[in-house]
């Protein structure tokens, strides 16, 4: 079983409207509903490639109630999240009809208790046990230590359990320092942690830092990983249009799926990037078109870097 | 006890942004929920003025189960909603810091089955005999008759109960047939009803079509209302600078409850414009003032309206 970590659960929900124009009242023709938060996303599209998953984290209110009904009907994902008093946040994504574009309001994390954090970490040690990987993804939520991926980390590599971090800021960096098997930060994620805007140094220099594998994704560029096999770039066959929420979480299944195949990394890689660019064409915000997905895994283009260093 | 009927409920949820940018992602500051739909607002400020109110109509889903846990906690409304299987629609209004201005972004109504709607119907029946007035709020749920205040008007009649109307469009028309004791359009609401833009013309036109009194109500400029016992226009001190939501359902509470305490038709148009005010001055959308309140009522001028017919 793969175990993805969703500290920050969220309940997604999607409007459609026409056009939507500040301080105006606007009438949603579509409302979409379903359960959230980075790792809970990743834990989906492991399940449609056809692995078993199992997700924690926290849940709590009516909120989260529905994010663990909606997880129930959900085939192949097995809701092992912890109880909390405070109620899960809602995401809000309205699609705006006429451009395709989406504006997002996202809710602040409920903050969670020290024994509630400490119910969670008796989980996550039990649950770990019978994990072949773990992914622990996004943002903390308030009253949950900076250092606590850092802390799920050591009881992973304790374990014997290769660990994917996908996070940013402060946690990542001292995720980072306790030695996770593989990071997954974006641009913008890398150059706050390194200090540099460029890329394949700036994954040198993660990796440097703690970091066994670093694979940075790049938006419409795909992905550059520094690992100790080697150096690659995976490049999807062209631009892509269309919705990229959810991509990374795409991106990091792809990997993790990759990693527990035994598979090398330029597949993990190529799957990675089919992955995400079949979910910014899905019209679903967050689900990956297999069609797509088949079809761009033979066109994605694998690049090995020539050692700069 | 005062009746109000909201066949479509709401969850009310304000969020507090920054600067809301069309297609950007925002960090929501501030969440607020309330239990939502112009008779329910309507309640709370009946209860707020004294009075015993009972809320009815839909509820249903994980929304429902919040807004009628959020009904148990508000002192002096009783909660007589009729359980549904489809979820109480949400509104969000996401309050933007930096123009204090309003978005406003609001979900269709859940479907009510013919089943529903004729225990709703027979819940109304037992509750009307214990009422001294039933105002009648807002718009219609798919799967509701367009003649539902039609009817619930006649059964009102029938038992002797007198009843205001608060909706629009054709809802709205067939009432005001159905002869309701008072009707409280907007201005706009008037015009399609009658094809009238002159309210002094239109507000005439309404009686003829079957309301006994017609109270219009014109923004910043008032109130102006029609009835046997004469007319008037009541218009507050001044402008007032605030959130307009819920102003309209302030006024039909000081109406109403001007009605069942047998006050001359100038003291319930007093009543209504100073709560209307007291609304918009309020920080929080829909709550009113109560030292406004107090301040307004004094302040208040009103006019009787010399026959043009």
């Amino acid at each position: 079983m793969i175990l993805t970590v969703t500290l920050n659960t969220a309940l997604d929900i999607t409007y459609r409207v026409r056009v939507l124009r500040p301080h105006a009242s606007h009438r949603v023709s579509d409302v979409g509903e379903r359960p959230g938060g980075k790792g809970v996303n990743v834990a989906r599209v492991l399940a449609a490639l056809g692995h078993e998953v199992t997700v924690t984290g926290f849940a709590g209110g009516p909120t989260g109630r529905v994010v663990r009904d909606l997880l129930r009907d959900a085939d192949g994902v097995r809701d092992a999240l912890v109880p909390i008093a405070g109620a899960t946040r809602r995401t809000i994504a309205v699609v705006d009809e006429h451009s395709g574009d989406t504006t997002q309001l996202n809710e602040p994390g409920p903050a969670i208790t020290p024994t509630e954090w400490s119910a969670f970490q008796d989980r996550y040690q039990e649950l770990i046990g019978a994990a072949s990987a773990v992914a622990l993804c996004g943002s903390l939520p308030p009253g949950v230590p900076v250092g606590a991926y850092a802390g799920l980390i050591r009881t992973a590599r304790a374990a014997g359990v290769p660990v994917l971090l996908d996070t940013s800021g402060e946690p990542l960096r001292r995720g980072v320092a306790a030695r996770p098997d593989v990071v997954k930060p974006n641009a913008d994620e890398l150059a706050e942690l390194t200090g540099s805007h460029e890329p394949v140094r700036a994954t040198q220099d993660a990796r440097r830092r703690g970091a066994r594998a670093v694979v940075a994704s790049l938006g419409p560029d795909g992905l550059l990983a520094a690992t100790p096999e080697g150096r690659w770039r995976a490049t999807p066959p062209g631009p892509v249009h269309g919705n990229p929420t959810g991509a990374g979480d795409s991106a990091v299944a792809g990997l993790l799926s990759g990693l527990v195949e035994n598979l090398p990394w330029p597949d993990r890689l190529t799957r990675a990037v089919a992955l995400s660019a079949a979910t910014v064409l899905a019209p679903a915000a967050g689900e990956y078109d297999p069609h797509a997905y088949e079809d761009l895994r033979r066109k994605v283009s694998i690049t090995a870097e020539v050692s700069a260093a």
